[in-house]
């Protein structure tokens, strides 16, 4: 049975109802708009034969009745604030057609990969590395509601969590927006990932002395501020030397204590992270922040310490299932593919850990996620959706 | 009648507790701390034979029954938020002794110095440049009070706003601590102050683009971060360059948005002053700082604007009265005195520009203000006020 591409296009504009906004979604963890997509996403699943429920954490579960060997797939539902209508539901209906057009898949819809409680809860749960004593202490980063308080509110306390069904599966496979614009850039229509970056994330905290901006000498000055700018001006012109040809570093946030316009700067606090896909150019970055903090040390009146946030470890695409997907899109879209790393974090990278696999990209309109006006054209999404399902064919063939 | 230095530091100790906060003072503008302290010091002016009220935007004036030619003499009494006990207080406490030692001087406590309101709004209303319009839109920075509303609710609306008696100064005379460790660092207990510093404050915005800090590549990158890092490491290395021998600059705040960790920053707002008595140096520097900001907007795939907030006149102290406060100073404190620049704003700059104007610094311990460990030796604050006296007599005499 081919996949129905118009019932697929047609689903994922009917979960775009839920907690619409502008063009987009606002579809917060647990939200009465998140909970209405997921309650509406377990009807569908079921209406499509597969036994459906939500668990204890929120995934979704919907188990094929075909005999095996079984694939795993699907990806998150609910969203950023105010942003966009694909990112995660794209996966999530994906996975639902790969299982309505016959094929032995698995729907599995992971909680909170956005992040408003936590880091994929979801993912993490199901992969068997999310404590009790995590979900105790996780609170809502918005609004500061616990994670505890939030699911029963949203009538899943005491469920229990689904976990992997040892030798169910042959692979999971999750399809995505790219959310950048290398595909549109190209006129492509599909990229195989070929790994997902990690990211380290690190605080740089510099401690100067607070004073007034009038009556201290630039002599007698410790400015954090000045500090903080001179440090990032160096990791500015180190980082390039040694970084590798995809590798990003950004600086989302830079804080001074207190921020008043005549007061110098006692404190500045630097978010800083890095991503590639290769742990050795992790480590080797690594390095060389540790070299800008201790030369900014050696320079400077004011003290800078370097603490680590996170730092993840990239999760590579199995080969062969790269290699399915990648002869699917050679079929179907010839000379309209690419081979690619995924510069965002999904939970495909947890689900790497515990079974091969791979995810599909189809292209961003000008690149734009997390943002309300994200879309991509119909086309591109049918034609994600074919080739996701051919190469689900060849996997499960293989 | 000679000064009484032990009544003067037992009234400033008792002016200490009004909204005493550790071993300083909380007492922002018109908050009820702040009037109760304006009362007991209406109170305190009329126990020594002044005629004294408060106006209609907070001013107290005090008025000698003396025949003239009178001086005016004063400061401010309410504190930045837990701040310190003798910024704006000592000024009001030694001009009230200048009256009580039989000196036909006239005291005035200018409102709200420290700008919880507005900016000198009791200066500028006593020498008749605050329009009432300002006053209309002027708001608590802190809370977001009206200040209409604060007036009314510190019973002082409706009042007439007092100004210059034309004719009846010789001068303007402000004791204050210095706010810096220029006194303290040389063992000196007075600073003759030759002009106090004018303020360039400017907001730069920096336009970029914000984005995915995964998924979009260097190459494609406007980061407003960024951009505005190296702008400020450019004008770090500029300004030294073209600044005077006591010049001070500082970025006081650098504000990106949205300020996430994995969020390119689309906008950065940065809050950029400097300071100098000298005009020249000034327009110098702000030539300067537009090469830099047009370097910048060559350079990069961002935009920068500057927008001047404020750009104030240097005040200059009068050499007549210099002179007299300086030869007071080496009568009663010989070789233990300097003439300085000061490098905080004053109502004595708004003053300057009605009558021959001048201010007196006494040391601060570390240099601290705007901070409740700010403190000055009693007997500095005594040698300041015997000065001050004296300083008084000589330009009275002159």
């Amino acid at each position: 049975m081919p996949v129905n591409t118009d019932r697929f296009l047609a689903d994922l504009k009917t979960l775009r109802r839920f907690g619409a906004f502008k063009t987009g979604v606002h579809r917060p963890t647990f939200s009465p708009q998140d909970m209405e997509a997921r309650h509406w996403f377990v009807s569908r699943l079921r209406e499509e034969g597969l036994q459906a429920e939500i668990d204890g954490i929120g995934n979704i579960l919907g188990r094929s009745p075909k005999p095996g060997p079984h694939l795993l797939a699907g990806s998150h539902l609910e969203s950023q604030n105010e942003a966009g209508w694909l990112d995660g539901a794209l996966g999530c209906v994906a996975a639902l057609h790969l299982a309505a057009s016959g094929l032995p898949v698995d729907v599995a819809v992971f909680s909170d990969e956005e992040g408003h409680y936590g880091s994929f809860i979801g993912s993490r749960s199901f992969t068997g590395i999310l404590e009790e004593s995590e979900i105790d202490a996780l609170a809502n980063k918005y609004h500061g509601k616990p994670l505890r308080e939030a699911l029963r509110e949203a009538g899943l306390e005491g469920r229990p969590r689904f976990g992997v069904e040892p030798g169910r599966y042959k692979a999971f496979l999750e399809m995505h927006i790219e959310q950048g614009r290398q595909l549109e850039g190209q006129g492509l229509q599909i990229g195989v990932v070929t790994g997902i970056v990690a990211i380290w994330q690190w605080k740089i905290t510099i401690e100067g002395q607070q004073n007034h901006a009038g009556t201290t000498t630039m002599a007698e000055r410790r400015d954090a501020g000045m500090a903080a700018v001179r440090l990032l001006a160096m990791i500015d012109e180190e980082f390039p030397r040694h970084c590798a040809e995809r590798t990003v570093w950004t600086a989302g946030r830079i804080a001074l204590s207190p921020g008043a316009p005549s007061i110098i700067p006692g404190r500045a606090e630097i978010l800083f992270q890095y991503r590639d896909v290769d742990i050795e150019v992790l480590r080797r970055l690594e390095v060389v922040l540790r070299r800008c903090v201790a030369e900014s040390n050696r320079r400077e009146r004011c003290t800078a310490t370097l603490e680590a946030m996170s730092l993840s470890t990239p999760a590579v695409s199995d080969p062969a299932l790269q290699d399915a997907l990648a002869d699917a899109a050679e079929a179907l879209a010839p000379g309209k593919w690419q081979r690619m790393p995924s510069g965002a974090g999904h939970d495909a990278q947890y689900l790497a850990r515990v079974m091969p696999a791979a995810m599909l990209f189809v292209p961003s309109i000008n690149g734009i996620s997390h943002h309300w006006t994200e879309d991509t054209k119909d086309e591109d999404l049918a034609m994600g959706m074919r080739v996701l399902a051919e190469g689900a064919r060849r996997v499960l063939e293989g």
